[in-house]
């Protein structure tokens, strides 16, 4: 199982069009068939800072994922309003198994 | 609900004994009342590295996880084995809801 920590830092101002972009990716991204899970993250110190969890069954359904319609129009509203490049962490998950 | 991300550096040489450690913590924790989950993850590019994807239902929920045998276990083995001071952020998760 594939997990990537995806890190993004948002402009000050534009939190509330954020999430709510990442809400509609959150639910597109649920459904494919390779997800396992995809949970969306606020950071308690700084509103600005989230961390997506998310989950795939193989490396070709990550790869999916980016070619997906609620994927793309995500990237389009969150791209300008990212206070910096995001950055994303591949993990295995070892438990649960 | 509360997640907290912990990240740990284990000493080269120390990675099996970690791990090992940290599936018995896994297990009790997932059996505690107000966990939601807990999930071991170990770094693809650093197998020195782990990340815990730890949620309870609330912040009373956390302060018993340190309370329990599993988790004072978990430090006696893991403690002398870190590389570096083991480090939570504190997180809401927005969604799934």
């Amino acid at each position: 199982m594939q997990v990537t920590l995806v890190y993004v830092k948002v402009k000050p101002g534009h939190v509330e069009e954020f999430v709510e972009a990442t809400r509609k990716n959150h639910e597109g991204s649920i459904k494919e068939p390779g997800n396992i899970c995809f949970e969306i993250c606020q950071s308690v110190e700084d509103p600005c800072s989230f961390v997506f969890y998310e989950a795939f069954k193989t490396p070709e359904d990550v790869a999916a994922h980016k070619t997906t319609a609620h994927y793309l129009a995500w990237r389009k509203v969150a791209d300008p309003i990212m206070a910096e490049t995001r950055r994303g962490v591949a993990y295995n998950r070892l438990y649960p198994k």
